[in-house]
């Protein structure tokens, strides 16, 4: 088997965009955010990852804060956030959040996504997202070797359709409509498989809904 | 707005369930690894994430090593893992990695996945997988919060089609015939909705593929 070296024949911006693919898809989601003073920022994520269940913990990266990170500011200031799951409909307004704006703009003016609150909690959300978290930070912690900054987070709350939730716990965000990401740009939307059973050693697992002649 | 507590009339399994449904879509990926003596394992994984490109990183979360974990035992004694991405076809093997096998049992052998080797590298990936990332352990960090391991490596090679890398460096996993994962158990194929154009301030992004009409 032939491997290439990672970087043969590609520019620095085609380097970047080969190994953001690399990693797969992802959720896309968007970070929201406020100063001290309530004023609110957006911005899309796609670092975000389950840490655990107990306590339910979910993790995300920042890049490095070399240059002004608004999202990481306001974490850092007020200890919370929110994450609000992209949709379709939410395309391109939730894209264009990535884009580099004023410390005085709030994305949410700017790409017209409608901002909404919970009472007491002090980060915005995307009103109309079928899947919504808020959590309150519970770990900072610095990625040495390149400045990547980890922060960990503790879900506090959470609003989905509760027609998306199984009898059994697992939650149906196809359902809900969430979309993927890969890459930098590219959106996808998903088609069930199916879901397997638990996994014993001495047995294949079985398909427990739909299986491979859905797809 | 009504926001229920997480765990509001589930049982254990249910909550476990809930939380892992909810950072979204991953991809499903088996890492390969090693002991130092050569015996394979392969394991199922999906906390796997972009951590930065220049070099280029990607990071995985490991559950604590309070109980036997054979993949971060191969990882510290070896130092090198790879990555091989799953396609529909490799299911419903790949999600029978997650059993808990005899340390003395490979995964290849016990699902029927086929094993196969990179001259000068040490650890295995899965024979026919279109997308293969080999690492070279760079940093390894606990997650005090809950004794979860954090691992970065450094990609050292990777094989795919090149036929899938777009002349701008973006390369089509979905053409790969990569699957996602959703909670703990189901799988998505996906189709893509687009591309959109690189986010600036002043001006909503545009559609560069595709667009909603395809969805």
């Amino acid at each position: 088997m032939s491997w290439p070296h990672p970087l043969t024949g590609l520019n620095e911006r085609e380097h970047i965009r080969l190994i953001n693919s690399l990693s797969g898809f992802r959720n896309a989601f968007l970070v929201g955010t406020a100063d001290k003073q309530g004023k609110s920022n957006l911005a899309i994520f796609s670092s975000i990852f389950h840490v655990g269940a107990k306590p339910p913990l979910i993790g995300m990266l920042s890049r490095p804060d070399s240059v002004e990170r608004h999202t990481l500011e306001n974490i850092r200031a007020t200890g919370c956030w929110t994450l609000s799951g992209v949709t379709c409909e939410m395309l391109p307004q939730a894209h264009h959040t990535s884009a580099r704006f004023d410390r005085d703009t709030s994305e949410f003016a700017a790409t017209g996504l409608a901002e909404d609150h919970l009472d007491g909690f002090h980060a915005p959300h995307v009103k109309g997202s079928p899947l919504v978290l808020a959590f309150n930070l519970r770990d900072e912690i610095k990625l040495e070797i390149n400045g990547t900054v980890l922060l960990i987070g503790e879900i506090q709350r959470m609003n989905f359709d509760r027609q998306a939730l199984g009898k059994d716990g697992w939650l149906d965000i196809e359902k809900l409509g969430l979309v993927a990401v890969s890459g930098l740009d590219a959106y996808h939307v998903t088609q069930r498989i199916g879901r397997l059973s638990y996994a014993k050693a001495n047995q294949t697992p079985e398909w427990i809904e739909g299986g491979p002649q859905r797809s």
